[in-house]
């Protein structure tokens, strides 16, 4: 961890380092905030005009000189009063805001989100001297740039001041910074994997989806073939959930602004959600999550200690109204198809059901061949009461028993104090994806406040009421969009055979031997294969060339030998088969073959 | 059709024999309109105070006397001038209020839904008197009360003066009226028994749906039960759009107001539709049709003549904004999942296509045991040639051929001219329920108006630019909703092996027999058949009796003998089982029983 945190010293000062080359290129720039991220770093800055790629390169040349002099950071202190003169004499706008903020507010976040905070108290502000460069900061910082490292200037974007859009438009370096070359290669080299890999571009080649300006933003039309993947993963969620006792219910995507007062979406959550519709019996909005449909479902007859668990199936659709700006492909979208699921149960059922998602969840990802993932447990923090409900006998016992759980599977995980929800613990299935970005991949959520909220009660089996009901929020395949996302960046588009949109293709010779071909593929429809009979008016070679740029697991080329005889009574011959990702071709008769590609469907073999 | 005719002069003759008896008993009462319904008629009417269900009866006893007096109906003509001040005189405000759009708007219609207009022109207005009562009437009317044959006062319910809530709210009193106190009899008789089928109460009781004040009304919230049913229907129609060539995708259930402008349901269908919802990039709507997103599928790529017919499936969701007073059960809803495809093909792929729909359509039918239907077509009319697009050539083509695609299946068929929608022909499938009422389920629809409204087009085999793409709209199952509640009341609850929720139920005789009865059932599960236990502190004779209400196919009481010896080993026992609607109770071993109940599932038997 100490390795990291010196890492992020050396990214802040980078960021500096690069604020000071444009102040030496740029003496009207004006600077915004230069904040530490994933890899790297980025500075927002207003030039006197905008500048380019090539200008950026520039700046790089800049920092690279500064870092092979060794400049250094100086701190200084000053009382706030003077900071505000300093940076106002020295016309920096921003940086007069953020003290403004300081003075009024105390602090320079304006958002909850918000990383950094730029330093000091009201009382006294520290500023960072680099070079000419002189920057509101709370360090620390490396003495000298020798100690920086390698760096490299990557992208060039828009961005609002304080990220809202009815403010300046500012313009954001980013840049990525590591110790050593090696390091910094091994990133570039990921990010160029994760480029070839880009789920937008492997989505658009296999037409799985799209989206569409008059359709909108951020609304994914599925295609035929995506719509197979989907479909086919939606399938297995369901197989899975019934062996475990799940039921399924299929709910509406609105409600009304009734319902999500009652669960506390309204008022916090507005801003994330579509607008309200006005209808002539009230006020509805599109779903932000389908809990209150399930909870809903579960009051709509009086429960026993015998329906316990319940547990509530749904692949449901949510709705979050994301900035138009924001949205990126199938990561960042407005309506999300949720692998959900709400398990209501009794304080001693937790620990069991707690389980079972967790092997179910684990069940499911072996099946994709996902392997990289580990799991942390967000606990509450006795310290901050006032951030979690206020059940102290049910924050120890339910962490305890999860941690029983993980212990029990041993599994790797790791603990995260103070990170719990408002409502309960929770534990994430954290993944480190094959181009190196770690993400969250599902979570699974204890509450303790639904039962309140929404009077989640059962008669026990002493004929009373009883308000002590569990809820447990689960999506172990995330939604489409992301897990869709996600495994096309995996598979970089080789899917396996179960989820390939075209599990065969037939390419015939000739004209003459379409007719046939497509007997023969309709004889494996029926059966249960997707096949594809590619009848263009061009060569074989040509045609096995595209399928195999397709990736179809399976390319067979259908002439005279193929045809011979009578078509339907072809078993007896040999076929020979192109294999995805084989360099020999393999010989077998039809019935083998159609046996072997109906068991990998079956099994789901990777 | 004239004895129908005839029958519909008796039923508005006796709506005005109804108003007769009124104006007798409440000399104040305001008389709204009263037109012809199925089965009968309706008068809505302003009381001086609200009567009530016993004030009904009063009012039928009254008319039924003057029925038997033989009351006449004399018919007189008046200027509009005098009609004006004869009906002013009588202070009956809604009789002027007609009489003033009479005059102005040179018709009575408010709008195109509204079937009755009455008698005459701007110059000459027909009235009728029966008995004290004097009506505004284009008639004709039966010359004697005695000609009316039998009615019954029905129902008595709230109706705003022309359906707008902003008006006046009348009461309406509605009545059934036949040749034969037989034919009234059977009307009655299937009456009662769409009662006892009603899919409200059955829905209820088998807990399939219900709708949810918080959720909002015409909101349908599918529980487990009914999901199973609807999932089941749901797989039904996607092997057989599979086995017919169809692609599937996944559309949102949004789209931009740019969208709609296009389509044209802005803005002339916006009252229908949900209100807008105004984002950081443009105005969003729930989708009221599927239709452009298909068409935005079908136009996100180049389309080549080999791509044609391109069948595009989809069960979509669409949203009306229905008032919310007239929302009643599944068949009035706001939210329909619709079981449908648009087919884009050339024009002399027509009529085979049209064939392939109505094979499926029928095909589905008869999966379901429903045979009790006709088609419908309906044709433009070249002398309104406003209401329709204006290709004359097309209509002639395609109505012919679809003409010769009904006469091909030798299917029974009507013609319906200038029935047609403005876009193109369509083929209805008609319905006669169980209980006695015509509706239509499903429709055939041909368009030519979306190939320029959304520019659809492809490349023919010249390499020509071709326009010329027709659009089939298809819902062969109709919509979830509506079906479900069709189905409901077609099999009064008792489902088909393959959609019954619960297709086994195990009565474990005593405490002891639990476990064994839930191992059997596990197997029965993992073989695929949906089993459940009822493990309740019974006996087996209340929990047999139980099932039987819930019409569960299945019913086997499992005791000492059912588990004797190893129960994984039970193969070669006898069981007893309940066949739902038998008598005698069956002998069969397990593998036999299991071997059954699976083919019935797999072929879906009635």
């Amino acid at each position: 961890m100490e390795k990291q945190e010196q890492l992020e010293i050396v990214r802040h000062s980078c960021a500096h380092l690069v604020a000071s080359a444009v102040q030496e290129l740029y003496p009207q720039a004006k600077f915004g905030i230069g904040p530490v991220v994933e890899n790297g770093f980025y500075y927002d800055i207003r030039f006197p005009r905008n500048i380019t790629e090539e200008d950026m390169q520039k700046i790089e040349a800049e920092a690279k000189k500064m870092l092979a002099e060794g400049v250094g950071f100086e701190r200084t202190e000053m009382s706030l009063a003077e900071a505000l003169k300093f940076f106002a004499d020295k016309k920096q706008d921003y940086k007069v805001m953020l003290l403004k903020d300081l003075k009024e507010k105390g602090t320079t976040k304006f958002s909850e989100k918000e990383k950094q905070e730029i330093g000091g108290s009201v009382e006294e502000v520290s500023i960072y001297q680099t070079g000419n460069f002189v920057d509101l900061c709370r360090g620390p910082h490396v003495k000298s740039a020798k100690e920086i490292g390698v760096f490299k200037l990557t992208k060039l974007a828009g961005a609002y001041w304080r990220g809202d859009s009815n403010n300046d438009q500012l313009q954001r370096i980013y840049g990525v910074c590591f110790n050593t070359q090696a390091e910094l290669d091994e990133y570039l080299r990921l990010l160029e994997e994760a480029e070839k890999r880009d789920h937008r571009k492997i989505g658009a080649e296999q037409e799985l989806f799209f989206f569409d300006e008059r359709v909108g933003r951020g609304l994914t039309m599925w295609l035929p073939n995506g719509t197979i993947i989907r479909n086919e993963i939606e399938k297995l969620a369901i197989e899975k959930e019934n062996q475990a006792g799940y039921v399924r219910v299929r709910t509406p995507h609105l409600a009304k602004e009734e319902m999500y007062l009652t669960s506390g979406h309204l008022p916090y959550y507005k801003d994330s959600m579509y607008p309200p519709m006005q209808m002539d019996d009230g006020v509805y909005y599109l779903k932000a999550m389908n809990c209150p449909h399930h909870h809903t479902i579960y009051n709509h007859k009086p429960r026993s200690y015998r329906d316990l668990p319940l547990r509530i199936a749904e692949y449901g659709e949510c709705y979050r109204n994301e900035l138009s700006g924001t949205l990126a492909g199938l990561l960042r979208v407005r309506c999300l198809a949720m692998n959900d699921a709400h398990i209501y149960c009794r304080k001693d059922q937790i620990k069991a059901e707690f389980k079972s998602v967790m092997k179910l969840t684990m069940g499911l990802f072996a099946i994709f061949g996902l392997k990289d993932y580990w799991f942390r447990l967000s606990k509450w923090s006795p310290d901050h009461l006032e951030k979690y409900v206020n059940e102290p006998k049910n924050w120890k016992y339910t962490q305890d028993v999860i941690r029983e759980v993980l212990d029990e599977m041993k599994v790797k995980y790791v603990e995260a104090d103070d990170e719990a929800a408002f409502y309960g613990p929770k534990v994430d299935v954290q993944f480190k994806s094959i181009v190196g970005r770690e993400e969250t991949m599902s979570t699974i959520q204890l509450d303790f406040v639904a039962k309140q909220r929404f009077n989640l009660n059962y008669t026990d089996e002493s004929g009373a009421d009883n308000n002590e009901v569990f809820v447990i929020h689960r999506a172990p395949l995330s939604t489409h969009e992301r897990f869709m996302a996600f495994l096309i960046e995996q598979y970089a588009g080789v899917w396996p055979v179960w989820l390939s949109p075209v599990q065969v293709l037939f390419a015939p010779v000739a004209t003459k031997h379409q007719e046939g071909a497509k007997m023969l593929a309709k004889e494996l429809v029926d059966k249960g294969i997707r096949v594809e009979v590619d009848d263009a008016d061009e060569t074989v070679g040509n045609k096995v060339r595209k399928a195999a740029g397709r990736k179809i697991p399976y390319i067979i080329i259908v002439g005279d030998k193929e045809l011979s005889g009578d078509p339907s009574a072809s078993s007896g011959q040999e076929w020979m088969i192109r294999v995805r990702g084989e360099k020999d071709q393999v010989k077998m008769s039809k019935e083998k073959f159609v046996e072997k590609v109906l068991g990998e469907i079956k099994e789901r073999k990777i």
